[in-house]
């Protein structure tokens, strides 16, 4: 099991740029959601007990909760895109010198692939969870930090895109066409959804800075 | 001094997320970069002395010098914006009792958020670099890592945008209008120039894919 995230950002970004692959965008576009979730949250934390805000006290605490918890799940998505990523490549040094072996490997990289569709997939779909948080951040937050809401929504608005980029690239690879088919409209409607809120909410931030 | 890079990815992110102002958007605007760069670098890396890429092998050897170069002091920027904001925060608990005592708050104040712009400003300024990078590694760099090539172009454009917001809510607070013009027209060419270069890049992306 990865641990990336126990590492330092300093050793994360060594490790980045290095020879290796693995991590590479997609545990990238996880981590931009988990930034997006963070500064989501500060602003709940800067905005909760504050005077002039008691009207969405209620509102901001459970916002929070949700964002904190946001948060926790992009940041597994960060080690558990590496991971998806390593058993496609254990699945590529399979042995393919009988017949069965080949069909036996031909199945795990299926699977793989599938597996690391499925990853990006899940950190879209939560990166568009933060957007829906951003906006009630952007629009009733404390308003000393509007730049940081908008920051929040275009790390999470990244994410999705950057998600979709590797959601695809592993789609290539699959054969089943059903799978493909499903998976291509639901990230059609994801980048949609992302971009529509993303400039919804910079809209909102773009009034009050 | 600083030296949030030092934390591990994940109590960067819980201290992101928590009731302290300060590491905020201006911080993660440099990460962005720095996250941008990096992957320039690893396409870089995974380029370098591949089989069939030997014609750019020397054009790819300098683009991953300088992608270097950009992903260490987008690194130090991470520190220096949360660095800067803390010296605004110091400015504004400034004794004001006396007219001499005032006096010496506001202009410690002012030299205060002069620092708190210029620091986005240089992300913002090193993300374009990145992007001309990315832009190259996109276009020349190993086919394999093309996603990441786009994540990198992603990144890097976010930080551009991030790194502006941060710059125009500090300019709010200064005095000196000719600085304040002279920076607004040049955050209007950085974010004009990098929506352009990402566009362009994603394009390339998109015809590889």
């Amino acid at each position: 099991m990865t641990n990336l995230v126990k590492q330092s950002l300093k050793m994360f970004l060594d490790e980045l740029a290095s020879s290796s692959p693995a991590p590479g965008g997609g545990s990238v576009a996880a981590l931009s959601g988990a930034l997006g979730a963070a500064l989501s949250s500060m602003v709940c934390n800067l905005t909760s007990g504050k005077q002039g805000y008691e009207a969405v006290q209620e509102e901001i605490t459970e916002k929070l909760e949700k964002s904190e918890e946001l948060r926790k799940d992009l940041t597994k998505l960060i080690d558990r895109d590496t991971e998806a990523f390593n058993e496609v490549m254990n699945a590529i040094k399979m042995p393919k010198e009988t017949e069965d072996q080949k069909e036996h490997r031909r199945n795990a990289l299926q699977i793989a692939f599938k597996c690391a569709a499925e990853v990006p997939l899940e950190t879209a779909r939560k990166c568009i969870q933060v957007l829906e948080i951003a906006r009630i951040v952007a629009e009733k937050g404390n308003k000393n930090s509007i730049s940081d809401a908008a920051v929040s929504a275009l790390m999470a608005q990244t994410g999705v895109q950057a998600a979709m980029l590797n959601v695809r690239i592993n789609l290539n690879s699959i054969k089943d066409t059903k799978y493909v088919q499903q998976v291509s409209t639901e990230l059609h409607d994801l980048l949609q959804n992302a971009m529509e809120k993303s400039a919804e909410i910079l809209g909102i931030v773009e009034k009050n800075l």
